[in-house]
């Protein structure tokens, strides 16, 4: 038998589909990679997952393992033709939540809004958001390790894993199903296979640390007149509110120009336009803060002095749930505006609005007219840079890469990174070995090499080593 | 000139101490291990390090880095004579606060405690605590990925590092100085150097991330009537001041019979005694949080239901210094009581009474009468649980690894750690080889030799591989 027979006997009609049928699954999310695949294996088990890496290592096929598919950087499909496709979709069970301990175990294809859903009205949550959260699976968040808009108060993925279950390239399974924060019990595997991209070994199960979840919340959204003065903001929110912070988010005028002009139902929910706008969110897990006091005290002051110049909190879910429309619809906007260029990069967050202007300039004289659609994570310095091409042109005239490299340099230079929270995948490897210093990428390649002898596993991605034939 | 010669001509007299004189650096905290090494090499600067590396590296020497040398699991002394001790203790400049960003960039050489007191008034803290505080650095700190008493609300070391520096077994260094929270460019090399214990690479600097220190906080001292008790007081406190909790500590009433005994300047500051003590701590960042009047709520409710038998809330600094000596003294006053056994393990923290009555028969199965003093971290289930001998008897009849083994076991077969805080060191190695699974070791000495393929970078902690001689 060959290896797409014993795939379809080991994992029945549901389990495995054939390359004619793989449309579904064979592109990335942004339709920029992803190559036709001998076919797409849909475990249901552990034990199943095991076998096809078995399988597929006994002929060296390689493997990408697949979550929701909303990869950014192309992570989760095939870099060249006749690999495997491992989709964890169907290892979708929700565990009990453990009220008492605070943990949740799930398997690697639980889609985050559908753990949020289960999670309502149990006095927990898990904290992580992100704007693709109705697609994206623990599997691949963790591959990710994914950021979101509240990981300055809460953490990223790789804070809220407790416990891992790994399938490694061979087929070999490690439990590390541990359910405490303190486990020094040698290195820090399940913070390692966190944003190793599936590179390293394929998640199946995750134990997941759950909070309490907000008694009192309160969203904002400003109208600020320039970036300083967005700082200086949060600055006020960190000093006043410091611990309740959840969310200090961020766009501009420009992108809120494409997404109203795009998007036909959106609506802006404030009177006054500026040049960049803010959403803050608070919550409190006790109801003796009083929580939209300590904002309307803020948001007197910042008015009082001219660093807001329109503001309003949100009175109502419906309100809140506009609020964060706006910001969310940022990248759906600029997508609909044409061709463009998404660059996900990170500086100390009070450096935003010098790299704003730096990078500002680096772009103009790249590409003069270059349209500059930067929002994202003020709370942590986390910018989507996205560029449209100047007014009445459709493309970039070949200056992807001058564009990317320049930015990530700049971050690098600003003490961040060029690769912030949308991972490597493939999109990014060449990028990053002009941005990475060789002794980095010397150690990654070695990493990779430990784990993934062979290199079988994702090849591509984070790093490129040389596939090891069979002796 | 031979490696001694060569290593005292680089460091000068200031940076090499000959054998003879190593006594100060020799033995662990615990002074059970440690072998006279060649000497020891204090260098001040990174280019130093390095050099020190290649030049053992070239004649195949073993170096072990050393911080404040407070491990208690002899990971920081050498394991057989004539390596080389790398004291990081000279580089321990404190660079200067960035209120704005919440970050420090420190020496590997910096006294905890001096980190503490430089922060100081600066509005901000570097959350991270513990009993050693006084002498342990960075370094090691990270080295460990310590953890402590304010782990389960601000993280363990791993969740506070934001960038490092470190020097290869080889010299080469890599500069991960980043400091930023989201840095996806790559595997997360920054978390796995956390809790390596110096046997991947050594840490040189690294920048630390900062948090507003509160400006309210209460300290209480309750004496509960037993485990269960105490959970439930911790459930209470949780769901009442969640985000506010800073510390849930315990300890029993064997252990403060022993430090009231043993330590002649200490006293209880309760009226009653009972099984267990909690203390509890809580800091807010806002001035409008009426903390002292939540906990006022709680410990009401508490008293009346009878979860509390006695307590007291902190009226002054001195009396808060009161409450934490108390439980601070729980290592020193058994460590007087004679000969004793440590265990550093950790289970779901509502789990913490099952295991204590689990536990409690396997040890006197074990060993009837021996006497057991359980204290830690209630907030996230991190138990240290020391033995003595039954009174009357000196020593534990060469039962040590039967106790630590059927304790690990338990620990592990509750979704726990038998290495929770403390990690391996050279002491535990043994027992981890006994007590985790075969994948997670083979991962694990794959990872060492992916870093350190010769082995010379503190051999024997952590896991064990034979080492390679030059061809």
């Amino acid at each position: 038998m060959n290896l797409e027979d014993k795939l379809a006997s080991l994992l029945g009609e549901q389990g495995w589909i054939g390359a004619a049928d793989s449309a579904a699954w064979r592109r990335d999310w942004l339709n920029k990679f992803g190559e036709l695949p001998l076919g797409v294996a849909r475990p249901k088990s552990i034990a199943e997952v095991s076998a096809v890496l078995k399988l597929c290592a006994a002929v060296e096929v390689p493997v990408v393992p697949q979550g929701g598919n909303t990869s950014l950087a192309g992570a989760a499909v095939l870099g060249s033709k006749g690999g495997v496709i491992l989709s964890l979709s169907r290892m979708d069970k929700i565990g009990e939540v453990d009220k008492a301990g605070g943990t949740i175990t799930v398997g690697a294809g639980v889609v985050l809004a559908n753990l949020h859903e289960q999670l309502d009205g149990s006095g927990l949550m898990f904290p992580l958001h992100i704007g693709a959260e109705g697609s994206a699976q623990i599997g691949g968040l963790i591959g990710t390790n994914a950021g979101g808009s509240h990981a300055f108060r809460y953490g990223m993925m790789q804070d809220l894993v407790l416990g891992l279950e790994v399938v490694l390239p061979d087929g070999t399974v490690w439990d590390g199903m541990r359910r405490v924060q303190k486990d020094n019990s040698g290195y820090q595997l399940r913070k390692l296979f966190c944003g190793a991209e599936g590179t390293l070994g394929v998640v199946t199960r995750a134990v997941l640390k759950l909070l309490p979840a907000p008694i009192a919340e309160t969203t904002c959204l400003l109208a600020v007149p320039d970036m300083a003065a967005a700082i200086e903001v949060a600055a006020q929110c960190r000093a006043k509110a410091g611990e309740f912070l959840s969310a200090l988010e961020f766009f501009s005028d420009v992108g809120l120009d494409m997404a109203l002009l795009n998007i036909p139902d959106l609506s802006f929910p404030l009177q006054q336009r500026s040049s960049f706008y803010i959403l803050v969110e608070a919550g409190a897990g006790s109801p003796q803060v009083p929580i939209e006091a300590i904002f309307f005290e803020i948001l007197e002051d910042c008015f009082s002095i001219g660093l807001v110049v329109d503001g309003a909190i949100a009175m109502s879910k419906a309100q809140r749930n506009a609020f964060w429309r706006i910001r969310e619809e940022q990248p759906e906007g600029q997508r609909l505006e044409g061709e463009q260029l998404k660059h996900d990069l990170s500086v100390p967050p009070q450096l935003l609005g010098d790299f704003l202007e730096r990078a500002s300039s680096e772009c103009q004289s790249i590409l003069k007219g270059v349209r500059i659609n930067p929002f994202g994570h003020l709370g942590d310095g986390n910018v989507h840079y996205n560029l449209s091409p100047p007014i009445g042109q459709k493309g970039f005239f070949g200056l992807e890469k001058t564009f990317a490299l320049r930015l990530g340099r700049l971050a690098n230079e600003m003490g961040g990174s060029y690769a912030a929270e949308h991972g490597l995948g493939r999109a990014k490897v060449a990028l990053a070995d002009q941005l990475r210093d060789p002794v980095e990428r010397e150690l990654m390649a070695r990493l990779k090499s430990a784990f993934d002898e062979k290199g079988n596993l994702n090849p591509g991605v984070i790093v490129e080593i040389p596939r090891r034939r069979l002796q």
